[in-house]
């Protein structure tokens, strides 16, 4: 083998992998999206022959050998693709430490469990979700053992969604975290409170489904490569690279700033996916490096311009022209208020800015104790519902809007909560650098995200996986990142709106 | 390699195979139903791979070893792997006729011609859509040549759609129509003319939509495993089983009875589709067996079954209370008659059933000179004008409603219009011997599919691909095809509502 035949082979086992996950992508949107109810077996079937495929592909002496060889020769490679051979050897080297059995039988699980999560949230049945989430806690731990036996297995699960974290930086975060939030929504709770009724009433889907099309638009988004879905839990993905990118949202005929916000959530995360370098196309490369610079994005989007005053103040005469009769009365101020209001609340995705961070807080608790196996997976409901009540006051009434509410579980994602969190703090501090060198309240005003969308590009997007995501915010940042910022900012924001 | 071994690999290596089919058949959908419109060429790149893993798959060394001794202990085996391996040796030896390149290349052509189409039927510009048609026509001319270079290309395709189709057995086909078709519809001309106002309206997506699924309900359709789904042009496709099966239609603002029979269309081959036998799940013979089987299901529950009297007289409550408005002051009669209007037009999908086979005559003749060579694909839509206005006295406005109007060029299926023909008297064959045993008007007038559907599935649908279309039929009708009876069928019903 050369070189220069090692890395042609190299991209082309990259395209291939890129073309599974393609299938699989367009296997699993259609799913959430459309699929009938009583597919899921015949999913599972496919899946696991796809997921088989691609183990073998990871992993098989061939891939061994190539991927070996590169690793021997990196300083013989340029940036690029040093670190397409990083990351594909550390890839390899985790799937080989997981036997191929049990690598399908779990990718066959989560189509089930997927199947079972939407059935039983309908039902708020915990119980018939219970053993299938018991069986995706069980691999995770194992799995984790099998890739790092080294670490406690939440550590190793935090690590894969956030290079570098663990519970001990969690807990420390938090901590900050809580020690100016909660009294902040003590104070909160003490002032007069907004009124939120400009949000409420009847607002039929195909209405809605028009505005979100227009704020995709407005904020920058290409309808020509990113779709609109809908499902049951709002989610984003790529269909094989980043030239075709799908978001999806859910509906409330009741209150139509849950989708609006769902849209703009999901549009950052689909920026941020769209705009890696196109070369980076059908290579390990394409799309974001992790959770917590994912959620940076969305939640930038979704909370730092699109519940601001300025863009408020832009938006509101094209919700009144999509809901006339809805808006008849109210005015920018009464919307900017509306959905800014701050209330312990039951539902993750539905919480203001303020609360949020105790919601992932719930999830980030349990978790850690699952898989430390102090908790058990059968007395999450209970726990769930006490911790809703120890941190939020709140009662749950059922675990439709308890412990079933989110489908990250049911897809296998167990450590990804705390992006969330993460991610509020980032986008907080990239803000904090970006007004620096762009107007941001003058393009919110205007309606303009060029200039914006510009600045994330340039910092955050274009490098898609090139560096680690810590560099990667050093860098766009100048400075390490500081969580003070985004605590700054919610203390200076919601001050000003409780006049407190 | 023993018997019992290489009998397990066949079944995990199709097994393997439908997985392949299930990706790329939800990759398809998705680019027809919801997929962002510049999508295509990413499409290509995934389905490019796919295809070449097919194409290895069907023809690489270990499986060319075991379908050989498959094939060689056939004797020993039962029908259902016999046949199984027939077709699997079939499949095998024409793919290995095709190069490799050849076919890859065929395969990401047909995704950009399917996108191009689009295009240029929006446009109506036949000239953007010129140069892939060509190149699809001289594909099909050279693997037909490969394939089986003893035979007329267009006869290879033929045989393709239909076992033992050929130009002349279709060109006495068509000829026997024609000679007691053509003076019906002189006569139906000369007769009192039906009026058709009730189908005429404004009917909005949504309330079409839900009697869509209403029919599809009364059709005995189970919605857990069949979808519907809004594209260009109306079609069916299983992904990977008859576990899960996909239909679509496209909805006319200003015509119900438009999407009302594509459904029901639809639905005749999703039902066919949805009941091969559960053990050939995964398996060469699941699914139907011919596209004139498939069209003689199709188009028996479109036309025998959804434009006669008994059932429009069942169906028409349930019209009104989808469309109260529009249906006020019709009558079950009244639209019995508007939807068997008879009238030479401009588009085969909506065509009445006695000029459809017109229709299908023209696209025939095209199909076998542009194959022969003897006309040019840039001279299609002139001869598509002239021999419309031959046959059925219309002049073809634009490009859109004439040579641009199917999909079917487009998805590389050039052989396959005979078979709605073929099909439909096929199908009025298949319900002449129905009635021997089955009421079938009384379960129309009771809107009960069941009896219908059960002859059906033990005649037909259960056996998949297990039998030739020929013995299938045969067996089917207990006697030879004729199809004097789908000519007798027509006069009888048409000279009834013309009173002629």
């Amino acid at each position: 083998m050369n070189l220069q035949e090692a890395i042609k082979s190299f991209y082309a086992w990259q395209s291939k992998l890129s073309a599974y996950n393609h299938a699989m992508s367009a296997i699993f949107y259609d799913a959430a999206t459309v699929a009938p109810k009583k597919t899921a077996a015949n999913r599972a079937h496919a899946l696991g022959i796809l997921s088989e495929e691609t183990y073998n592909l990871t992993t098989n002496a061939q891939t061994v050998e190539m991927l070996e060889f590169l690793d021997a020769h990196k300083d013989e490679l340029g940036e690029k693709e040093q670190r397409m051979v990083y990351l594909a050897c550390h890839g390899m080297n985790e799937m080989k430490k997981i036997p191929i059995d049990e690598y399908i039988a779990y990718q066959e699980l989560l189509v089930e469990a997927d199947d079972v999560w939407h059935r039983a949230k309908e039902d708020s049945d915990f119980e018939l979700f219970r053993p299938v989430l018991e069986k995706i806690f069980e691999y995770n731990k194992k799995f984790a053992r099998y890739c790092a036996p080294e670490k406690y297995p939440y550590d190793y699960w935090l690590d894969q969604y956030e290079k570098g974290l663990s519970m001990e930086k969690c807990d420390e975060f938090f901590a900050t975290l809580k020690a100016r939030i909660v009294p902040l929504i003590r104070k909160i709770g003490e002032a007069e409170q907004v009124d939120d009724s400009c949000i409420h009433g009847d607002f039929d889907e195909a209405s809605q489904e028009r505005f979100s099309l227009e704020l995709m638009k407005i904020m920058g988004i290409d309808l020509g490569i990113c779709g609109l879905g809908t499902t049951e839990h709002p989610f984003t993905t790529s269909i094989g690279s980043h030239h075709d990118v799908r978001i999806t949202t859910h509906y409330q005929r009741d209150n139509f700033a849950s989708s609006m916000f769902s849209v703009i959530h999901e549009g950052g995360h689909a920026l941020y996916d769209m705009h890696s370098e196109d070369e980076f196309a059908y290579t390990n490369l394409d799309g974001g490096v992790s959770m917590g610079i994912h959620e940076s994005q969305s939640r930038f989007y979704e909370n730092l311009l699109g519940r601001s005053e300025a863009f408020v103040n832009y938006v509101f005469p094209k919700v009144c022209e999509c809901f006339p009769q809805q808006m008849k009365g109210y005015t920018a101020s009464d919307l900017y208020k509306a959905i800014n209001l701050v209330t312990p609340s039951l539902i993750r995705t539905e919480a203001d800015e303020v609360t949020y961070c105790l919601h992932v807080m719930v999830r980030y608790e349990l978790e850690k104790r699952v898989m430390s196996g102090e908790l058990e997976v059968k007395d999450l409901p209970l726990e769930w519902n006490r911790l809703y009540k120890e941190y939020l006051g709140v009662t749950v009434p059922n675990d439709r809007e308890g412990v079933l509410q989110d489908s990250h579980w049911s897809g296998g994602s167990i450590g990804y909560f705390p992006s969330y969190a993460l991610g509020s703090a980032y986008g907080a501090h990239l803000l904090h650098k970006m007004r620096e060198s762009v107007d941001v309240e003058k393009c919110l005003a205007d309606g303009n995200f060029e200039p914006v969308n510009e600045w994330n590009r340039e910092h955050i997007w274009k490098y898609g996986c090139l560096k680690n995501p810590g560099d990667l915010l050093r860098e766009a940042l100048g400075e390490e990142f500081d969580p003070m910022c985004f605590i700054d900012y919610l203390e200076r924001k919601y001050s000003k709106i409780y006049n407190i």
